[in-house]
């Protein structure tokens, strides 16, 4: 039923987050917004589709969605917000949440996330609490979203009190990645969500690292590489997630370079100054050099990771953030208010080499500061 | 662990809602805020309170339970919100989020809701969001919320389009009863909680009902009676919510009286002209005269409803509600928006007679609007 036979293609990767249940699909291939609705369809028979979009996205897809799911028999109506991480507040989650009431998007019927990072945190977020849960279909637009947002099932929208603090666990019904979508992409934003990319080597798979330090290039490109890139990157999220689901475990993981990397985006207003997978990269960068400095990994490996995110063009340093930012007692309260606190202990994700990372929970908050004030002198 | 030897005591009553690894005990009796802070160490050592309540409960029964959480040696901040059910809008549950987060509630700590529906409903909603789930323990302060709201985990919010359209499914890990606090409530909101009680034996146990024609008064005076009365309610409804956490079969039963009910509470616009429980014991009476006028329950079972209903005060006709009302089409839109519609076919719990309730799907709505309009002539 997941598969019907006449959208099945040859040049499409199929992967599946193994949740009971709630097992779901992730599609990624070429040109697939022009068939999400047979692929919605099929699975979802008559739902009606309340699509969350932002107005950079609707301009260029929103008429491909739509045009799509009517020739599939599904009515929709269109949400359209404004572009950028200042949508993910409860405003807009209560502005979206209106509309989809009052498109009368009932219990069986479904919300479709078309967009980045932001519109499948929030347009998740929304459908989780819609009637207390209502279904959702990803289809990212971003590389950001396509390796790591749109998988998994966190949803949320931010708080002043920091980023993705309030939300829901809820994974989708399918995820669809049209890998063709990306080529209208800005260069820096490709970046960022590449930095997400490299991250899946930096966790546990060191040759994957290694060919994306021969690949790159191609992976920017486009074609194959940055297929298998995408599939690499996914199957990677999809198996952690699987494993576990709510991150009471190992998932936490997948926060690699996200605890500096949240502080630092967080004092640079979630701006357009700092965006999130430059943000991970320095973080990244910067859990490697904390590594190195506790002699839990070598300073070569360290350095390696930043020559990669340097040759893709990736920030590394806390100096590359142009404009002001807080000074370490306001980067240590903005760590502090991470979700990844616990019991005023601090975890971190750090690694004893490339593909080596694992949780360090009992971080010493004393090492972190003094490692700050080094970064910054 | 749950049942801590110390302050296991023979005055009250403890159930157990069956939900694996998430299930809970509701405790039930007198003087149980006293011993609150021992029960919630018992069950979560060390953690940090967040509570939440209402200026009126606040100014009853705050300082007892700040003094039972301080002796058992946890920490709490309270957060006040307006009373009623206004404050089931978007802008408090973001204000409430808010300050759980200014007081640093994390992953392991937990949110107390310490009032009425209204507050169980918002603070549920709050811990369900904060950091996408923290637990949460309620501790019900109205007869309505003692026997239906604080049990099954529904939270939610009220939206323009209606309510309780946004939420959660959240279970909480403790439900605290403490029957003597009820003392203290004003005979309308009791009166307006009694109507979820004789739901339970309108539902599915004749007997019940029939002995609460007999014991009501006993009920409404206190002691042996009252708390018999509140643990027959939360065990019916401990046993649905068992069998159907999430409401995809019979749990709809418990929203008997509530279709019709939910219309009215709209329409008069959530105020005090119409409390919920009044608006539920107008939508049984209803229910069952809409059964009855469909040949499906004898018209004696029905007035029967009626006479109890109105026995102890409590209104049964769209008449006894004072000031303006939508007329029939506009009931019929606010019916229309209520969770429990599906493909524009109408869902009712509706009777065969008292304690043989059953969900009726694809009622007509023509049926229902020809009755709507003969109750108002």
């Amino acid at each position: 039923m997941n598969k019907p036979a006449d959208i099945a293609r040859a040049d499409i990767t199929r992967l599946s987050v193994g949740l009971g249940s709630r097992s779901y699909d992730i599609v990624i291939g070429p040109h697939l917004l022009e068939e999400i609705g047979a692929r919605i369809a099929s699975l979802r028979p008559g739902a009606r589709v309340g699509i969350v979009t932002d107005a950079h996205v609707a301009e260029r897809h929103l008429a491909t969605v739509e045009a799509s799911l009517k020739a599939a028999g599904l009515t929709s109506s269109a949400i359209v917000v404004a572009p950028g991480e200042g949508s993910k507040n409860f405003a807009t989650f209560e502005h979206v949440i209106d509309e989809l009431l009052g498109a009368r998007i009932e219990r069986r019927d479904l919300v479709l996330a078309l967009g980045g990072g932001v519109i499948g945190d929030l347009s998740g977020f929304a459908a989780a609490a819609l009637r207390r849960g209502v279904d959702f279909v990803q289809a990212p637009t971003s590389l950001l979203a396509q390796v790591d947002s749109s998988v998994g099932g966190k949803t949320g929208i931010n708080s002043r009190h920091g980023k993705n603090l309030v939300g829901a666990f809820h994974q989708p019904i399918l995820v669809l990645a049209d890998t063709s979508v990306l080529d209208t992409l800005p260069l820096r934003e490709f970046r960022s969500g590449y930095a997400e990319v490299a991250k899946y080597g930096l966790i546990d798979n060191a040759a994957f690292f290694a060919w994306l330090e021969r690949k790159w290039k191609d992976v920017f490109a486009g074609g194959p590489a940055r297929i298998e890139a995408i599939a690499t990157s996914c199957a990677a999220k999809a198996a952690v997630v699987a494993r576990d689901e709510l991150e009471t475990g190992d998932r936490a993981l997948l926060n690699l370079g996200h605890t500096f990397g949240h502080a630092l985006e967080a004092g640079a207003g979630f701006s357009q100054r700092l965006l999130h997978g430059e943000a991970v990269a320095i973080g990244m960068a910067q859990a490697f050099r904390f590594s190195a400095a506790q002699g839990l990994c070598s300073p070569d490996d360290a350095a390696r990771v930043s020559v990669h995110l340097r040759a893709v063009g990736l920030p590394t340093r806390i100096a590359d953030i142009p404009g002001e930012l807080p000074d370490t007692d306001g980067l240590m309260r903005l760590i502090g208010q991470d979700k990844k606190v616990s019991r005023g202990a601090l975890t971190f994700i750090l690694a004893r080499g490339i593909g080596q990372s694992f949780i360090a929970r009992d971080v010493d908050p004393a090492a972190v500061r003094a490692f700050l004030d080094a970064e910054r002198a």
